[in-house]
């Protein structure tokens, strides 16, 4: 089986127990209150709207690599990083200002509606978004509890809670810094290689790999592979998705090419570029950079002055070079095949995405 | 030593533990970023702002009861319960758009004024908004995070952290009946009584002395007196605030005399006097509930009614009945003196609050 059908097969399972977690949890809230329900119960849709579940699964082969052996147990504590994934994004949408997400209205636009149809209030937007704030800290909870609820040693759940709270605080510091850099006129290449490592080297593919391998009782020598592996994997799928946001088509990346540039986010590419482009073009770049209002021209402008500068193949390299480094860790470790096999597979499947 | 000396004595001992640890967390922030040292230096401040610390010790004397007699490490684990205040009250004054909270500005408006001071924006309250959702999402992390490094065995600490956990979700339920409990106009004494139960009794007294117990390692039994002890107790102590809130001085209170009745709050007072009163004085009430601009002839005239009704004096009833039944459950538990005597004293203590 290669990595594809591999998580195909595995998100599978995780939304099985996703949606079974949080189903308890929309019965236990009947108990409290109508109200709490009906909040449990939008928790539950915003979780089960989609997502690849890459972050689970690496709990699953972190453990497997680690020589777990108890899958049912193992899928009921991976839930916890898809529980955070939720709670995050639900914040992140708030601060953001986002209508939509996976399709569908963000949690502070679902209370903003429900309290036009139900309420007389100046402010429904304000309602909104405090129940989205809500929201989160409630579903932020439900991570730490769904691992542990799960069958393993409390020594062993200790040390997972404990990586999966630095987590979230780590991307905490990540969404700190992503907030300050688009006002930030001064931010460096090392700034946003390190806002890159916090918000997703560590938060997507270190923390899961080390939740699951903590709970299969790992050695530090063990996390520390993972560490090597994740950190350069984490770092050039960041690069590979600001590529992708800047020339991929819309229909793959599932939002308007430019976005990034809308958004006023500096990316490495846009940093690389306004490192090397002549005055005009820099210039240009960064009047582009934070207005919305910028045509497919502008953007098409921006794409060449990318490519001419060398950044766009400087992203690439690095791309492949910090891939490499994780594939080199990885196939040189002495991980149990069982969880190694899958992490080789991930990090050729993540260099193979398409544009 | 009586509970106002006994609290005054715990208050220190919790400051400075709390001091200890969060310094340590701005010196781990540092090794991320200056910035995200910065906002955990913020959090440090806002927690040492002062507060009466009656949860951290009310873990401390849980513990006592239950017969634990390691007090260093317990007031390492009860600090949480204050980080865990510290994180619901930097969110929820992004829900009630307060400005001031202690005395001082609240989350948001501190960073909304740095937004200011160093960025060019359109939206500096959405910033300082988005900081402060991260803020809380910290301290929420970090109140957990303290159970777990305190020194208790494995087991211990995981029903504590289940109990921490759980207490914050309640009263993410009670905040969030509070909410809607100003826009629905249908709010009957009954949901008031349970919003009470999760905001004050639960959350405010019920948790924090399980969280102290369960690290002792009491039985099922000793938490059920703690909680027949901590339910009515806890229920007094939020009617017994109502009543302050409309007929205290300004200055023990700390904010305007009727300030709920201009935020639109369904005290158990208003409710009451809403059943009893006349059409005319009903409709005076109801026109009032949400004004932010009555003045004070009609707070004056609010606190007639209420007086006129019998409501006062039926909530002031309600008080020394529940306060009674709490005395009576701790006086006939058999729970430790060391616990026990403190929670008796407490119970007076609260009765005798000053208008």
């Amino acid at each position: 089986m290669n990595a594809k059908e591999t998580i195909a097969l595995y998100k599978d399972r995780i939304d099985s127990r996703l949606r079974k977690f949080l189903s308890s949890r929309v019965q236990r809230a009947k108990r409290v209150s109508p109200r709490a329900a009906e909040m449990m119960q939008h928790i539950l849709e915003f979780n089960m709207r989609g997502g690849k579940r890459i972050r689970p699964i690496l709990v699953v082969f972190g453990y497997k690599a680690a020589g777990g052996k108890d899958e049912p147990a193992i899928l009921d504590a991976a839930i916890a990083v898809e529980l955070m994934e939720g709670y995050l994004l639900i914040h992140d949408d708030i601060m953001d200002q986002d209508e939509l997400r996976r399709g569908y209205l963000t949690m502070h636009r679902i209370f903003e509606n429900r309290s036009r149809e139900r309420y007389q209030t100046e402010d429904h937007s304000r309602f909104g978004e405090s129940m989205a704030i809500i929201a989160g800290d409630i579903a932020a909870v439900m991570g730490s509890e769904a691992i542990l609820g799960s069958d393993f040693p409390a020594e062993r759940k200790l040390v997972a809670v404990d990586k999966f709270n630095r987590a979230v605080v780590n991307t905490c510091f990540g969404q700190l810094l992503d907030l300050e850099s688009v006002l930030e006129p001064s931010i460096t290449e090392d700034d946003v290689r390190r806002l890159h490592t916090l918000k997703t080297a560590v938060y997507t593919i270190e923390a899961p790999l080390h939740i699951g391998a903590v709970l299969a009782g790992a050695t530090d020598k063990e996390l520390k592979v993972l560490s090597n592996y994740a950190i350069p994997l984490g770092r050039a799928f960041q690069i590979q998705d600001d590529i992708l946001g800047l020339f991929g088509s819309q229909k793959k990346i599932g939002k308007p090419v430019g976005s990034d540039i809308r958004e006023g986010k500096r990316t490495f590419l846009i940093i690389k570029a306004l490192e090397r482009a002549k005055t005009t073009d820099r210039r240009f770049l960064q009047a582009c950079l934070g207005h919305k209002d910028i045509t497919e021209e502008d953007v098409a402008r921006v794409q060449k002055i990318v490519t001419d500068t060398g950044s766009l193949e400087y992203s690439q390299r690095e791309v492949r070079s910090l891939i490499s480094e994780s594939l080199e860790v990885i196939r040189e470790s002495r991980l149990r095949p069982e969880g190694r096999d899958f992490l080789i597979g991930l990090a050729d499947f993540l260099l193979s995405r398409e544009h």
